[in-house]
Order: structure tokens, then C-alpha cells, then sequence
């Protein structure tokens, strides 16, 4: 039988009246000392990151904040409020959307990527991925900014710099562009890499479990969710609906 | 009757295929460019902090990351993963407990700080405060970090280098310092700021309205929500429980 | 200090393996033997109700279940599953937004009529409520349904019936019609009673706390949640926003 | 370009002011004239179920409203209104944890079971789930309920009493229990059917799709989380933890 002290048991905090540990660090050392994205890094796997390994972790939460009011997610946290939801609630429903479809092509990505580095075969790698997943390849295409999400190509020269810097190797890299290559000529047309794509690259070259790729961009995207969340409190309004009243919607019944 | 263009309305972002502006600046410029703690103030007030500015904002941050799987929140994240939630929905779940009890103090004391901002009178207010709310008053006294909350100080010291670097003018400071004086007299024994005391000095230091205290520690919290949702992941488990299955519950019925 | 196995106690539920009791009845005494209304009476209160005060409760679970797509409530599920949330996800994001505004006005109205019980006087009270909380009066009046909620009437004459047979004694159907009366002199024309208010009259004849007057309207609207999600579902669709792609929201910033 | 019109689109409701259709049947037409659980068939499968339909499917939503604080769904709810979070919010927290592990078996038994009836099978079927799917059955034991959880054979009862009257034709009744002689066999122990199994039983008889089986368990336990977030109201309580304050944690890190 468990024992009660045993049942909840973590590496990560450590706490004695007055005292709290965070993997190991007397939380006010870390205070004022290391950044934001440096104190995520140390909670998600346990060590702290070099300069350049925070600052590329750090390129990659600015730059998913936010895609707009037209995000279910964005929607959401904005109607929440007209509902009288407060502010963490909001967040929480707005972050409950970014699931498989909405939050998860980043650690899609990831995995792609990790396939593709493990076996070195980019074109049996996708192939593999159609036949068990679809045709919709993670990370690469946009259905709105064509020809190119502008996102990609700053993040990808920063992950350059990074890797000139020593703070990563670029393999991860190489592969994201191997596949953006492999789908131009299969397709016979540019399917540029996205932001998934693209933070996806930063998140393999720094090491992160797939599933974390999903989880670094929830705290990204928090940050517009609030802030949407934010304003829209401001605009005010009750029982927001997804489209003026006038509309409502199209009865298919019999 | 609204017309559809006009129902959903923002100032934060601005979009064409291709181009992505955040408070009116190119998301290329500002990735590499700003840190993720100035990112979340442009976001939420529309013009970028001051360095010094982003630094105190980025310490109060740091601070509340986590404060161990006996916070409900944190609790929640972990049972959900073994539930079979996917990673944002922990997260959501978790950030759905950060309400006015657990997530709503440092919230609550920048009211009452502004409150004594606007009359000057900190037992008159406090004693208000008690009248309309309870004895509870938020920011001050810890049930476990007895006699100190170690990250109060840390973060209070931070906030006399910042005004000394005149990111703000530490008035806020006095105010909960004042606060703090006036608690010890009345109760005969120190009630020392805690850290929701001490980063609502901060916030109302930096101009943050009060319910975005609320929303930026639910931006701190997510960070320790993601870190043990992902420990919880990689110890296992299924519908693990509260307490271990031995203990179950006492039964008060008839 | 607490002990383990008190820290978590409850009178609803008692278990031994084999064995589970439900307010003190076998479990298996209760299925097939009492309504599912029954049941939700016995799990919130403690005792079962008579045939008359079941039937009664059930109208007003199966008047609530859906007000259409437009409800930012089934939005958010309906949005959910294309964002890849199980039924269970969608259903959570969804009654996450049944809150003070668009879930609350039954609990409102419930309180709102106890006051006019306790003190007798509905013209005192409807104005105490208006300085208190505003203009708006809970339960009456509907933005869309003119001249009115088709709902309101069929459960209020459900109520008379009942009263007739002494499931209830009528007397907060009497409130409610002395409100909708105050109303219509106060403003010359009508502003009819619409379902919160019905369904409030209802709880309260049943002697339902107030808030549960929310937590019922809960149970009845997830079933519409559940019936739209899955709708959606076979539907299809991917990260489906508030309007077509090719609206979007217009920009206020500068 | 999809119209606005189009966007929302559904066969569930139809509505005009003053008139509200639910599945063609105007709403005043259905309340006091159908039961709760007609309405939740009605809104899910767009007809009306007999009178046996009906009642076998509400003893199914009779069964599975509450399994106790130790359930990771009931504890968050209990914790949630502690943290200050409304009813509908604490609900809300709750069901979203009865995912895949937590409230999926009911869904996987009914898939099992339909694969199971389109082979003709049992054994190949079981062998092929647990190939894919690992050793665990949904459906059957309970690490809980030795020897045998007390709601299955009621409910088992039932599905042969419904079989009689019509109601169904029993052959996924005898599909189930195909299952159980089979794993006793193969376990050389009784590894008897659970409530999941059983319900699944009376869901695949009722003809409902493998996913609606979670969405209607989720509709049933919804009562439980809604009884048990009320008695914790009524407790009180402030952060409520998921052990007595004294216990913690065990601190795992170097």
C-alpha cells in the first residue's frame, strides 16, 4: 500500500516553511537573476540553459502570441468573458481548444523531425507519416499567409545564428528544409514551413520532448489569449455570440 | 443591425496574407528583437516597456512559477494527465482553479493598494476593506512560510532598484510596506508580505490594472502547471487519485 | 491536524468492494427503479421526491437543453472538436462558459423571489435588486423571443398543475407573476417572464437552493452541448472560427 | 466564399421569435410530455425512443452518476468551488477530466463489442484490441469492486427484461457476456463485467455511435460532480489540497 507521503512525489520543488527550491535553486536566488524563458527551461528539464539557448527559446515564445479573433481559441476567451467568466477562467477554455488540430503541429513537427533524424530518409519518413496520419504534412503550408508565413523564415535565421553561436547543431535545420524541399518537388510548388514548422526546428534543436513542443506554445499563446481576454472586458458586451445576432445560423433539419 | 466585418474588433493584432503586425509592429521585428516578458506588455498595454520596466516584470514572473503539487491547481494538471488529457487540456483544467481564492490574491491587493493610493489613509482602508470583504486581507501572512515568505523580500528589493533606476517611482512599495507596519501594530505580531503582496507592488508599480495581476500570474503558474503535467506524464499512472486508494474518504451520511 | 482518511468526507456516497451506496440506497435498488430526474433529486438533496415534485423538475431539465449555435456555449463546443477535443473536452469548454451572464439568471431570479418571500414586498425589492445590480431584472424580458419565450408559459401552467396536486404550493409562481405584473405598469408593456424566470419559479417551489438553480440549468443544457458537438463532429471541419475565413474582425489600433 | 448564413449550420434546432423546434417538434409540445431521457435520445439521434428505449437508457444514466472523492473528476470538483470557482465552473474543471482513462471505457467497450459483432469472433477481436490497444479490457474488472462491481448485473437484468419487451434484440447482451466467459478462461480466474461494460451493452443495444457512449456516461457523472461541488460549498473551505496540509510531498530531485 502506498503511503500517504508517498503518493505525490516530484523532482521539481522543494519546500520547508521559508525556504522553496526550484530543481535544486533557493528560489530567491532565481529571482532577478535568470529571464523568464531561462526559468521555463530550468522547470521543464531540471538544468539551466546557456545565453543562447534561452535567448533561441525565447525568439520562439514571442512568436507565437498570437493569429487574431478568428482563432476558436481566441473566440473563445473573448466570449468567455461577455459570459462572465474571469480572466484565468477564460484563459483556461481558450487553452482547452489548443488541442491536436489547433495546438498540437508543432509537436507533430517535432516528431517528424525526430523520424526523419533517426532513420535519415526524408522522403520515406513523409511517406510513412501519409499513409498513417493523411496527407496534411505538420508544419509546412499555410491556408491563409501565401505565399509565406512570416514567422518561418525570421525564426529559421535566428536558429542559423543560434547554431553558429554553438547554442544548437542545426541538424534539425537541415531536416525542416529537406522536407520543405521534398515537398516543393513532390507537389511541384513551394509548401513553405509555418510557425509550427519552424518553432518545431527551434524545439528539436534545443532538445525538447515532442509533447513540449505542444505545451511551450500554450504558454506563447496564453499570452494573446489574455490579452484578448483583456480587451475585450473592455469592450464589454453580454452573451457574445460567434456572429451578429441577425445571422444565426442555416437549419438543415427536415 | 452590426454588420459581420465590424463584429469581432481588436487593436492588438492586424493581419494579411503574409503580414502579421502585433500593436502595430511587423512580428518579424519583434522576434529576436524584444524578450517574452516585453512581449507580454506590448500585448496587454500596447507599447513596448522600458528595459528596466521589463525586468521587474520579468522578476515577478519568475517568482510564482510553482508552489508544489499540494496546490489545487497544480493537483488538478496531474490527475488529468492520467485521465488521458493532452497537455493544454491539464494546463486548462489547472488554470481554471486559479479563481479569487487561488489565483485572485495579488489581484486583490492592488485594489487595495490603489485604494490607499486614492485616499492616503492606510487604516481607514484596510479597515473598509475588512468590513466589505472579510478579515482576510490578501498579499500579507502566509499559512506556511512562517516567519517569511522568501520571495517576498527578494522581490521587494527588486522593486528599490527599479525605482533607484527610475522604472517606477515606489510609491506602491510604500504603500504595502505601510500596509505591513500597520498589520503588525494591529495584531501585535509581524504579518509579513507574502508574494502576491509583493508582486502586486509590482504590477500597480508598473501601471497594470488590477485584474491583469490576476492574468499574469496565471502566465507565471502555467509555467509550474506545464512542468509537473509533463512529470506526471513521464511517472505514469491511471486516474491516479488524491490520496492513495487505501484511504478513500469518510462517510458522514446517516 | 487533520488525519488522511477525514480530509475528504462526504454524506453522498459510502463504498465497500461490492458495494456502493447512494444516499444510503444500494445502487442497484435505485437503477431501473427510480427516474433519472429522481436520481439528480436524491444525489442533491438527500431524499427522494414524490411522483409530482420528479415530474416537475423533469420540465424544467427538458425545457433547457438548447438555444442554438448562436450561445457562445455550443459555439465553444461546436469549435472544440475541430480543434481535435474529445466529446468530454468540448462538453467542459463549453459549460465553462454557462456562467454569471449566460448561465446565472435563473440562480438570480431564484434569489430575487426568495427576497420578495422573505420580506413580502415586490416593488421594494425589485428596486433594492436594481441598485444593487443594475437595471437588468433576471428572468424577464428576452432580446429575441417577442412577444415571448415559448417556453415560459407551458412550464408555468406545469406549475399550476402541480400545485394542484401538491407537489408545491404556488407561491413563488405567485412572484413571479406579481414581477411580471410590476414590470409591465412599471415600464407600460410587457416584459414577459421568459425561462430562467420559469424555471427559477420551479426550483424554488421545489426548494432548491439558488445556486443549484444554476447547476440544474447546467445538466439540462449539456445535453444540447453534447448534441452539437457531436453534430460537429460528423460534420467535420478543422480549427472552425466565429465567422468564414474571409471575414476576420476589423482593426481599431492606430 | 462561404455566407455568413452558412457558417453555422444544424438539424437540431430551428428557431424564430417566439418559436423554438428542437428536432422539428416545437418546445412547448415537448415539455411535461417527454421525459428527460426521451430528450437527451431526441437531441442526440433527432427521433423519439419508445417507452422501453427510454427507460432502459435511463437506467443506464441512473448507474453512473458518482463513484466517490477518490474519482480524480469528483476530487477537482470538490477543490475547484474551494479555489473560489462558480458551480458551473467546478463542473466544467471536472468533466474535463473524464478523458480516454477516466471516462472513456465506456466508448472503447462499445467499439470493442460492434467489432465483435461484425466478425462474429470474441476471441480474434480481444486478441486484436490488446495488440493494438495493450493488455487492459475496457469493460471488464475492477481494481476496486472484488468480486463484482454491483451495477453491472442490475443493469445486465434490465437489458434482458428490455430484449423481452422489444426494446432490443439482446445480441449485444450476449456479446458482452461472451467476453467475460472468455476472459475467465483465458485468466483461469472471473474477471466479471463492470459498469462500463454494461452500460456499452445498453448503448450498443440502443444503437448509440461508440463516442456518444462517453458523452452520455459524461452526462450521467455530471450529477455526481454537481452534488458533490454543492457539499463542498456548504463544507467550506479555502484551497483546498489534494492531502492534509501536513503530508505534502516526497521530494524525488538530487
Amino acid at each position: 500500500m502506498s503511503d500517504v507521503s508517498d503518493w505525490w512525489s516530484t523532482a521539481i520543488i522543494d519546500m520547508e516553511p521559508g525556504r522553496i527550491a526550484l530543481r535544486g535553486h533557493p528560489i530567491q536566488d532565481l529571482i532577478g537573476n535568470i529571464s523568464f524563458p531561462a526559468m521555463i527551461w530550468l522547470m521543464l528539464r531540471g538544468t539551466l540553459p546557456t545565453e543562447p539557448q534561452a535567448r533561441l527559446l525565447e525568439a520562439a515564445l514571442v512568436s507565437a502570441v498570437d493569429h487574431g479573433p478568428q482563432a476558436p481559441s481566441i473566440a473563445t476567451a473573448r466570449m468567455a468573458v461577455t459570459c462572465g467568466a474571469s480572466l484565468n477562467q477564460a484563459m483556461a477554455s481558450a487553452v482547452n481548444l489548443l488541442d491536436d488540430v489547433h495546438g498540437g503541429a508543432g509537436e507533430q513537427a517535432v516528431e517528424l523531425y525526430q523520424r526523419i533524424d533517426a532513420s535519415g530518409d526524408v522522403a520515406a519518413e513523409i511517406s510513412r507519416w501519409q499513409d498513417e496520419r493523411g496527407k496534411y504534412l505538420p508544419g509546412f503550408g499555410h491556408r491563409f499567409h501565401k505565399p509565406t508565413d512570416p514567422r518561418a523564415p525570421r525564426l529559421m535565421a535566428l536558429v542559423r545564428d543560434a547554431a553558429a553561436a554553438g547554442a544548437c547543431d542545426g541538424r534539425f535545420a537541415e531536416i525542416g528544409e529537406a522536407v520543405e524541399r521534398h515537398l516543393a518537388t513532390a507537389r511541384g510548388k513551394p509548401v513553405p514551413m509555418n510557425i509550427d514548422g519552424a518553432t518545431a526546428v527551434i524545439y528539436a534543436e534545443l532538445g525538447f520532448a515532442a509533447p513540449l513542443a505542444r505545451g511551450l506554445f500554450c504558454l506563447s499563446r496564453s499570452v494573446g489569449i489574455l490579452a484578448h481576454a483583456w480587451e475585450q472586458t473592455e469592450q464589454g458586451g453580454r452573451n457574445k455570440g460567434p456572429t451578429p445576432p441577425a445571422y444565426r445560423w442555416t437549419y438543415t433539419g427536415g
